[in-house]
């Protein structure tokens, strides 16, 4: 059975990604956790450091997903246009924010809030924090528009604590079968059996190590009984070619 | 002064990097390539297995960029429909290529070159094969839409074979300076010299290591000249801060 999940978009933003300089983590880490908690990545999206694009990809995704997600570019210099963005996207003024003023101003002595720190409190008027426990910053949601930073360090340890909040226990399941078989010996077979059992989802990832070589088979579902048993067959069909399944 | 260069977007294809099963080490490693030869990546996008999404989403970047370069779904299984999908957004028929045929049926003693093998040599009719020295199943291109395989081990050597023949010569120039200094410290500065440098790219990345933080300053020019004298400026700056400026 298809259940009706929670969809969700990332948006990852900024220059040093397109440019090959950052291997983007961060939409790797959000996916998983997503995953975690039952609820669906539809698509990523990296793009540059332009007023233009940011604005025209939120408006396009808040419409488009329940969950926005997005990382990078809310840090205190001048390519951290992010803040501004969304405030754009939502038509709403970018304000101080008290509360994330008060956080940054408690942190750093005042002697060293300087201009660009403060620019870390700006925020779009109906805007709500979500606590940073690293580096106090916080990051902040509009609707369902969640704003995370983009320094991997600090962005684990915020979406963490922060993902618990979405949390509604609906979880997939999920199994992995391996084999010594190659993609071109099974394809044929698993498309037979993935039109078989059309609701649930068999992913087929060869893999290439040192001294072997073959395929790792992912079956996710809805229900476990589900799962199994198209595992059961999968796992029956292997055994008969010699191509040594595991299940995991 | 700003040339115009050549604009390229990538499609990531596959359920895996949306589920966070896989990280996505594809896209960063084409960045650095068009870097390299200076094309400029605007986007990367990761989208599921889903014949539509494919479809819609190659019809809008072939129109938006002078490149699109797709990763993934071109393998042996039920779940790859790139090729499928880039002849249906070029309004061609899917065929056995010949040449592809050959390739892989050399490749393959005839009796394993089963029908899922077989596969990988159907192509838009009007595709141009891409050459794969690793397994042999080659990639192709239509028009301005170029298609690799997802494995990472594969397409890096396609890919740094086949970006040779789109290199124009057209470097970008790029320095980096790194200081102890935090973006909160000197973030107010470097906004003011984007703003003075305005054909300049300067992007301020923080980094945290075991027992020191700071920030790299990365520009990047067209020309040297342009490079080195905003360079020379930020590291008086820095200098003058007693944050230890660093240049390379």
């Amino acid at each position: 059975m298809k259940k009706k999940r929670k969809s969700s978009g990332i948006i990852i933003i900024g220059n040093e990604v397109l440019s090959g300089k950052t291997l983007d983590t961060n939409s790797n880490f959000m996916c998983k956790e997503l995953f975690n908690v039952g609820i669906s990545c539809e698509e990523i999206n990296s793009i540059r450091d332009n007023e233009q694009t940011i604005i025209s990809r939120i408006i396009n995704f808040k419409s488009k997903f329940n969950y926005v997600f997005t990382s990078g570019g809310i840090g205190p210099t001048h390519d951290d246009i992010t803040s501004h963005c969304v405030a754009k996207a939502f038509n709403q003024k970018l304000i101080l924010n008290k509360d994330a003023k008060e956080r940054i101003s408690k942190h750093y002595s005042d002697d060293i809030l300087t201009e660009a720190r403060l620019k870390m409190a700006y925020m779009p008027e109906k805007a709500s924090l979500i606590d940073n426990p690293v580096s106090v910053a916080p990051g902040f949601y509009v609707e369902n528009v969640f704003v995370f930073p983009g320094v991997p360090e600090i962005l684990q340890i915020m979406f963490r604590e922060f993902i618990i909040s979405l949390d509604e226990g609906d979880r997939y399941f999920k199994r992995t079968i391996s084999t010594n078989l190659s993609e071109g010996i099974i394809g044929g077979y698993i498309a037979r059996i993935q039109k078989k059992f059309e609701y649930v989802e068999i992913g087929s990832y060869p893999y290439f190590k040192k001294d072997a070589f073959g395929v790792s088979l992912v079956v996710k579902g809805e229900t476990e009984s589900e799962v199994l048993s198209v595992c059961d067959e999968i796992f029956s069909y292997i055994k008969l070619q010699n191509g040594n399944p595991q299940i995991f």
